[in-house]
Formats: C-alpha cells, structure tokens, sequence
C-alpha cells in the first residue's frame, strides 16, 4: 500500500551549506513522523493541531536541533 | 515465555550507508519498548494512540534522533 | 505567500564571540518555530502563552542549549 | 534498611559487543529509578503503568537512548 | 523600555573552576528564560510555580545539565 | 538566610571510578534541584510526589544520564 519511506534524503548527510543542513534537518526529523504514520490523511489532520500548539512547536524545535547537531558534526561544522 | 530480545540488530552500529544507520537508529528505538513491554498484544493496542497523537509522534522523532547521532559517529557520518 | 524562510543567519555557524553565538542559537531555534508555523498573526497569538508558562519557558531553553552546543563547538567554543 | 545500590554494573563502561553495551545502557538506566526510589513494592507498582503508557515507553527509550551514547563513545563504537 | 539582555555573562565559556562553570551554567539557562520572557514582574509570579512543582525542578535539572556538557568541554573538563 | 549551596562536589568532574562518576552525576543533578529550590522543607514535601510518580521517575534517569555523559567524557570514559 505505502511504498517505503527514504529515511535520509540524497542518503547522505553532507551539505553545501548550513542552511541546506539546516533544511536536510528539518527533512530528516519529518520523515521519522512518515515513517512512524505513514498515512497522509492523519498526518494532514494533526498537522494544525501541533502548529497551532506552542508546546509542540518548541518540541518540533527540539528534534531539529538535535538532528542539526550530528549533521554540523559531520559537515565540520561548515568551517 | 517471552525470548530475550535481541537490542542491537547483527550485533553491530555499523552499517554502510546514511540510509541504513538512519533505519538502524528506527529499530533500536523500537526494540527498548519491546524490552520494556514484552507483551506483543499491549504493544499493537498502544500503536494507534502514539501514531495519532502528534506529541507522541514528536517525541518518537526524538528518540531516534538521540540514536541516530550515537550510529552517525560510530559510522565517522558516512564521510 | 509566504516567502522561503532563512534558517541559520548569514548562512554560518561561526561568530565572533560566545555572546553573539547565544543570539544565534535564539534565532535559529525561533526560525524553526516560524517555518512550522508560517502565519505571523498565529505566532503572535502563541507567545503570550508560552511567555508566560514556566514549563515552555524552560522547554525553549533546553532547545535553545541544545542549539547552541552545536554553535560553541562549531566555534571552538572561542578558546 | 535498603543496601546501597551499584549504579554502574562491573564498575565499568566497557563491553564486548554493542549488544553488551545495549544492555548495560537498560541497566544503568534501571538502577537510577532503583535508587531514586528503592522500595521494591513500590516500583512494581509503577511497573504496569509506564508499561501499558506509550508515552512513557517513549520516554525510556530517550533515557536508554542517551545512556548508550555515553557507552558506545566509551567503547570507540566497537569498531 | 527593556534593555537588551547580555546572554553569556563575561562574554565567555571559559571559567576557573568546574564550580564556576557549573554557575555559569545556570545563570545561562536564566537568561534564556528572561530574554524569553523580559518582564520582571512576571518572572517573579512565575518561581514560586516551577520551585514547588518537581515535575519543573526536574525539568530545570535538564537544561543546566545540557549547558553545563558545553562549558564543560569548553573548558576541556578542567582537567 | 539560607548558606550558598556547592553545585560540584570537591570542585572536580574527574572520579576514580565509572560508580563515584555516576554519584557525582546523580548529586550534581539533586543540587541543582536543591540551588533552584533551597527551601529544605519544599524539597522534603515534593520527595514522595516524584519517587513515586513513574513519569518523574524516568525524567530523574534523563537528567542523570545528562550529566553522566559529561562526567564520562571528562574521565575519558575510565577506559
């Protein structure tokens, strides 16, 4: 029915740029929410609940930056 | 009655590509709720109330994120 | 509508001092709030609740630490 | 009345394997909940409930997560 | 009317001591919460809510833990 | 009124062994609960509340396994 979600967009977490890392986090934590609910009509639904919500939103945050963490890492930080 | 599970796949954080550590980080997580609720049955009733509420999905994403940067580093990021 | 928004300022992690890296980490953990929830007027509902909700204002600084761990080793936490 | 707990079996973060390590992260993850609350009736009374919470499985599984970090960076990864 | 809040005191990650660098650890985590939240008064009602909920101590307990690890490494764990 | 409290025990990270570090961590974790609420008696009344909430329980493991990994860091993981 679903087919397989890619986990790791390009499979890769090297970036040009921090902002790509930045986004490439972004992606990488949604995508572990499509895994977990691969059906997008539920996902659609929750969708205004958690961005209408200050406590989620700061918990969306949450997962970004740790994600963003191991993708700075292993970009040495765009020094 | 219930085999002692097995917590980290082939024994090994390991693995060859971003993709696979990223599905690797996924099972991890899901193999210390089944440590810690061994019961399979409790388990697939608790499945519908994390993968609709979006808090709980969040805090998944959290989780694997956590793993996923300890499978990053041992993977020196795929580099 | 709404424009693309900027994640991380100048596009860089590093900064001249540990002072302006906190501000950064402010700012990039906001910008993930603000692409999540992309309608000023809504974000602007939001803040009174979480400013004035101890446990908010607590979760927005472990994101923020979390944020800014990534920015001080990024900067050899300006040794 | 209550013997002191070990918090750290062995009195060591070395391992054999990842699955050693895996293990080892369950269990010092445990013993904090044993000394924090060491009466034995009551932590089989709390058993159930966090057992049956898939909030709180999520939960554990964070700790464990963050556990293992510690150990797996202990152990080189095991590489 | 606010005056612009100074987020890291001295500037600096780096201290004599791991006491010093545990307080600066938790006066980062403070300024957090008052440039997220600039009226004093406010602030003020709040203490008394988050010093008697243990849920919020604990919660508290985590954000200085996660400011301290990068003072720490800042200061190579004065060793 | 109240004598300032001492938030690393012996001003030092580094430990003999895996066991004293994870005593520190979990001392370290009890003090900044003790600076944030000095009142002796407060903290008595909140004792029971979290020791036997499992929630709290396992919040109490996250904030330790925090400081742990930086206690650990600090003593090269006592390899």
């Amino acid at each position: 029915m679903t087919e397989p979600v890619q986990l790791v967009p390009n499979n890769s977490l090297i970036t040009g740029t921090p902002e790509e890392g930045r986004q490439l986090a972004v992606k990488m934590a949604r995508l572990i929410i499509k895994v977990t609910q691969p059906d997008a009509a539920v996902r659609e639904k929750l969708r205004p609940i958690y961005a209408e919500s200050p406590e989620m939103l700061i918990a969306i945050g949450k997962v970004v930056a740790i994600e963003f963490a191991t993708i700075a890492a292993a970009n040495n930080y765009w020094r």
